[in-house]
């Protein structure tokens, strides 16, 4: 890519009707912008129409402003609701996690060797042990302690915290603890959760305790978009791991850990590339 | 394997305690029996054992009924509860269908080629039309049609035409129909459903519409036994596919129906092979 | 769908350059064409284009032959390789087989519960043991022995039935012979095998016996094009399944068949569903 | 379990022959030994009979040397080839990388994290840019540096190394160097590597610019003991993922690291807890 180059990322979504794909790439190509990758998907319930468009642009001939006001017309046309990323401006993600350190040990490890393309911003923590770790990353940690007393002011903290860094996304990385409504709200779409269980069994607390006494065969995780519904937002990424009658509770703990991160790091990367489209409580995954 | 040789199972189950393995494997060997395959669990938290023992035996050495009445005093010092099987002789096995062909002409095939080892007594189904793919494999078809008002009648045919083949398994062949109580009773651990999603998500009817509107990433089906407790019953296995937001409802029960065959096929062999041993609500599946 | 209405597919290829997707496009809307679904793909190395339309068009206000006519217009401009399907034309197949049943039940049943979407024209095999289950089905079934002194006639009279017929794709349901060259080149691109591990271990003859020896942990099956270099074409589908150390080479053949049939269905469905589309001696499926 | 309980594991190789299980289970009761574990597999090939049984003993009712002095009556009685692991010595292990991270990191966060029960003794690395990752872990950390011109020095410091830690296993976390044969020969059944191949596929260097230019569509890793003929040893472990036209070369490697190093991890975990026998060129794993 030449120096001059940008990559930008046009995501939208309509209702379906002849001729958008038509429109839009020809405003692409006006533009002299050259389509990397091109994914489009019409729902055949909804008849919403889905796009994700990543465009190499040369911001001499034109610039990003004007990109985006030009488009702002085709999309009044169509009724098309869209945004644009440049690619060039990393996201900046804030994780928050409890004592459990295998999600974010992934995703840091995954940062720090370049695999995940944003920036971690912070990590917020209702426990202290994790803080050697992170900081090892010279990354800031946040000690913010939860009781059944102090909720609503930690989770005030917190928010201030997640805001203060102006953080474009969000990670429950094994956070353990109840989100309140209005912080799920404040952050709808851009809030991830993983939760250890093969939703839609075992919602709530203690899946694998739930799983070994069921007796499944396979145990799994979930990343989610929070919502203020439990275990209930739109799936992004799941994914299993056989088991059988010689693993105990804690053998499901541990199994479940390798796919706990993996589906967590998958459904993150997909969300940071804007590959990921909610639409209602499901999600469209442009992967 | 010489003409005289014989290989039996001996599947035992019994509070676990020093010197087990030591008295049944010091019985098997001066019956001058050869371990072809051992497999041993204990269950740490009821210390329940099970063992299953696959053994060759010379016949003209020692006789069947010597081997179980000399067993007796074995099991009886040690609070076993156990089972002999002679795997000269071929267990008796009745499906029951509706008008879905695929887990059913899986069965049957894997029987016609040879690959499952079992005698296939007859099909009963609620359904005409899958006569005559059961009647080209030389199988009595029965057809028992049920409505509303003659549940309790029909399903006192079906015992009846079970009973007169003195069959050993009962498969649910995505039958579709919610067994009696007292038939669940009757055949309670030979009795075998496929149930298609992924247990304890999505119980009852319409699985894959569920699944559909909830927008999970992958599906599942579950073999488990039959109990009077609604796909509930210990499971016996379980698989699941990767599905996305271009898979309609349709798209999903295709994709199913491969899993759910393929899940009842290895479900039903490891029944046939004496694998699975039921321990409360649970399975130890010995594969 | 309408009565009237017409889903069609064009599939195309051509040298990547900026406006392509909005001239096709563009020309589509033009002729009312609704588009049901669209996959793009620019390969990074070659730079080479791919696209395939699932396109709805009203065949009173624009015919096939009309919409080929114009389109060929714009394919010459934008250099594009390209054909267009009509779905309502089924495609017709023949199957050729060898004595294995269980790829060739597994198609004719997909084939009978209409899960498939073609024409099954008929079935050439060089056994006669499957006669009886392909009549079954309804579908004529030829006999052509192969020894090694007629292999050139054998060959001569399959091309002659396969050309009676008008096959559009042929399928090798485990036929288990080597295609000649030249028959490899007539029908390139229209013809897949299913080899029977996960190619490109253990090609040609009894790749299980050499799984077995190796000791493997997973074995596999590659469906692929038949071209003149053996097990060398272009891969359509593969998958896996795991396999341990009590397995003996029979548990492999056994497990091995499952994962056979699925793989070649699912690419046989992907073939029929112009999913497919060839760039060099790799694939490009969009799935 | 009680403070003066302990756990060992009792591992045999022996032909197989009538009585040995009742031998060696009649020799644990005997000392008052307690299965926590038994797993027994005779190869239907060779005739030869493995075993792995975990044993919980009091101490004070026998001594483990007097346990290990009154079983080699036993062992030579059936020519039993065998080891006993007392559970509570953990194993020493010593890593050895390059510059790639994420094997290292991997393994380093699962001991760190207490998942995997053994002293990590040392890194071995010929590169330094892991050193502050490794030392933050509180392990010592060698840096020999290896040239085309210092093989010989380079690996004799390496051994040095090794046996200065007395190290029970070696693992090539990702070493990317040829093991010379005499290394090779000196740590047999106890080096393990991690290949970036599904092997037999892809031996050697750049699998993943092989994988990609083949066009499969499963890639893997091999977890295998390290033998003089490269990428040959005895296989523990493997594990693949789906990739497809639209992975790049660098796609390959991305997705692939998540396989290398959960292949890699399961592997030195069975082989941690004695599961892993040797069987020729092949393995029995005990999981």
């Amino acid at each position: 890519m030449d120096a001059e180059e940008k990559v930008i990322r046009l995501v939208t979504s309509c209702p379906d009707q002849v001729g958008i794909v038509a429109a839009v790439s020809q405003f692409i190509t006006e533009h002299q912008g050259w389509l990397v990758e091109s994914n489009y998907f019409t729902d055949s319930e909804t008849k919403q129409f889905f796009m994700r468009n990543e465009i190499k642009i040369n911001p001499l001939s034109v610039s990003l402003n004007e990109f985006r006001h030009t488009f702002a017309k085709v999309a009044e046309k169509y009724s098309i609701q869209w945004y644009l990323r440049d690619t060039s401006q990393r996201q900046k993600v804030v994780l928050l996690a409890s004592h459990a350190s295998h999600c974010l040990a992934d995703i840091l490890h995954r940062w720090h060797s370049k695999e995940l393309d944003c920036e971690i911003s912070c990590v917020i923590a209702n426990h202290e042990n994790l803080r050697s770790m992170v900081e090892w990353h010279e990354i800031p940690f946040f000690y913010v302690p939860i009781e059944k007393s102090n909720k609503v002011s930690a989770f005030e903290e917190i928010i201030g915290i997640i805001d203060q860094h102006e953080a474009d996304t969000i990670v429950l990385a094994r956070f353990m603890q109840i989100i309140p409504s209005d912080m799920c709200e404040k952050y709808m779409g851009r809030m991830i959760n993983i939760h250890h269980s093969f939703l839609p069994s075992f919602k709530g607390a203690n899946p694998y305790q739930k799983a070994y006494e069921r007796g499944v065969k396979l145990i799994g995780a979930t990343s989610h978009y929070v919502t203020s519904d439990l275990d209930e937002g739109p799936i992004i990424e799941q994914d299993v791991i056989r088991v059988g009658h010689r693993h105990r509770k804690d053998d499901l703990v541990r199994l479940g850990r390798d796919v706990e991160k993996t589906v967590l790091a998958r459904a993150l990367r997909n969300h940071l590339e804007d590959r990921v489209l909610i639409h209602g409580h499901k999600t469209v995954v442009f992967d």
